[in-house]
């Protein structure tokens, strides 16, 4: 076991937090894109952006961005390990919301798929290992520019030009992995670098000014772009699939793809016990069983179960 | 984390073993059983012991009679904790067993279910508590006699005499709790009697008898009442009910009842960090909603899904 420091108590709040503010932005941002295809008539997947008319989709937006900050803060104070998987929590929070203001029903199985995302959480969350201290940016450079997280940034920038150019014309409206791959793999880029800017912030706060550094305005603009693809993808992704197809795919690729990037890049792992390290592996498939469960038996109407997998 | 000891381990691959066997029994009884009341026309449910002239039926009780050996075995050797969640284990090749020999259809979340088991075991067992080291059968009475393991002991007789003159006869084939419960609260019985009789010979085989101490024969005299009257009843269960009914409820009931008993007698929780223990908890939880997980979708056949909860 990592025990569980102050500051990852912090990152955990945040993130808890966060999935709330996310989990609610999903449904509120879903409703906006209804509303505004509703009077457009075109849709945001097929490059319509009648949705930046609409003032629900920006209160949803605005509910987006508090999460994301939230995040953002969680990322600084905690490892990526724990804070990312916890983003689950989000879907649990938007599928109990989804009943409400969309009026989709949650299946009896769906809340077995709740307990088992927060079972898996909490197995999660007590294995995570302790954040290492970190004095300066030019460490988390240091880090940053080991060949392993080189040749890790470097195949992630290749499989996205590739996708973007060549898949997504092609078959992005009908393959859900090219726009949600799209996502998780700039996802796990996005986290990285906010970790990066977000631990330089914390330490500017401490008093240890960062900014006169360029490594730290050079996190800032990756950050930026990254975010910017991530978000500019995953709204095509909702807007052309349903949430129930996307949700999942989406959370177990930029999981996966950010615990390995965050395994290479903070060595996370080094110093873990190896039941430690599979115990987090466990309540990663367990959340993530969860969320399957949750996803697939959300549309249940009872006739439709057979081929609703 | 308990750590992971040579005993701890055999007992763990005993435990597999035991789960083999008793899934395999559980599908070679059911059919001796169907032969059984196609041949006579009586279930033995209802009271009928036609099963008895099955030679199938044998067939079923023998193989489950070397699964319970095993199990017995392993109680000798690790901690309740850690062995009674894992029969849960014994559902899964039950599960598969029966889409080939029963011809029933494992449903994908069916599947789904199975890796949850197995998740929330391999969690158990990274966290079990190291078995304590135990000298003689006196030690075992000093544990069964202290007065918290008592009330438990009395609580449980007294409920079971409760169950079998007053519920029983009243509405025992109608609501499956009082079969099952009968069942489980013996079988926590079962499991410390087991334990401590294991315990005994034990270390009689590595040449301290325990034999010329009456101790040794209570323990067999218990071990055989109690076993005797948890198979009786589970026999009644598993004719009256589907299986897909009796397998979850009586897992879940056997399994937190034998945990609560082994926590009162041996106190296994004592020196476990307070994240191990709600690791394992998280685990046994994640067992327990892939076992209703699997035994749920067993019967879907696609528009059976609305009523099958």
């Amino acid at each position: 076991m990592g025990g569980f420091s102050t500051n990852n108590f912090k990152g955990f709040v945040l993130a808890l937090l966060s999935s709330g503010f996310i989990g609610a932005s999903f449904i509120i941002k879903k409703k906006g894109l209804r509303r505004a295809a509703a009077v457009s008539g075109v849709r945001a997947g097929v490059g319509g952006y009648a949705y930046l008319l609409e003032p629900l989709w920006w209160l949803g937006m605005i509910t987006m961005i508090v999460g994301e900050v939230a995040n953002f803060v969680a990322y600084a104070f905690a490892p990526a390990v724990l804070v990312t998987p916890l983003g689950a929590l989000s879907i649990i929070v938007s599928a109990v919301l989804a009943q409400f203001i969309l009026k989709e029903r949650l299946h009896k199985l769906g809340i077995l798929g709740c307990v088992m995302c927060i079972s898996g959480s909490v197995i999660i969350v007590i294995h995570a290992p302790q954040e290492r201290a970190i004095s300066s940016v030019q460490e988390i450079w240091n880090m940053a520019t080991q060949t392993a997280f080189l040749l890790y940034v470097g195949s992630v920038v290749v499989v996205v030009f590739i996708l973007i150019f060549h898949f997504a014309p092609q078959c992005g409206s009908t393959n859900v992995l090219v726009f949600t791959g799209i996502c998780s793999l700039m996802g796990s880029l996005s986290v990285m670098s906010v970790k990066a800017l977000g631990t330089s912030l914390k330490l500017t706060f401490e008093g240890k000014n960062q900014l006169i550094f360029p490594e730290t305005w050079f996190f800032m603009v990756v950050v930026a772009i990254c975010v910017i693809t991530q978000m500019n993808y995953l709204n095509k992704a909702l807007d052309t699939f349903n949430t129930a197809v996307v949700s999942p795919i989406y959370y177990v690729m930029f999981t996966s793809l950010t615990i390995l990037a965050s395994v290479i890049m903070f060595k996370d792992w080094d110093g873990q016990s190896g039941g430690s390290i599979i115990s987090e592996i466990c309540g990663f498939i367990v959340v993530l069983s969860g969320t399957i469960l949750l996803n697939v038996t959300k549309d249940y109407e009872g006739s439709s179960f057979r081929g609703a997998w």
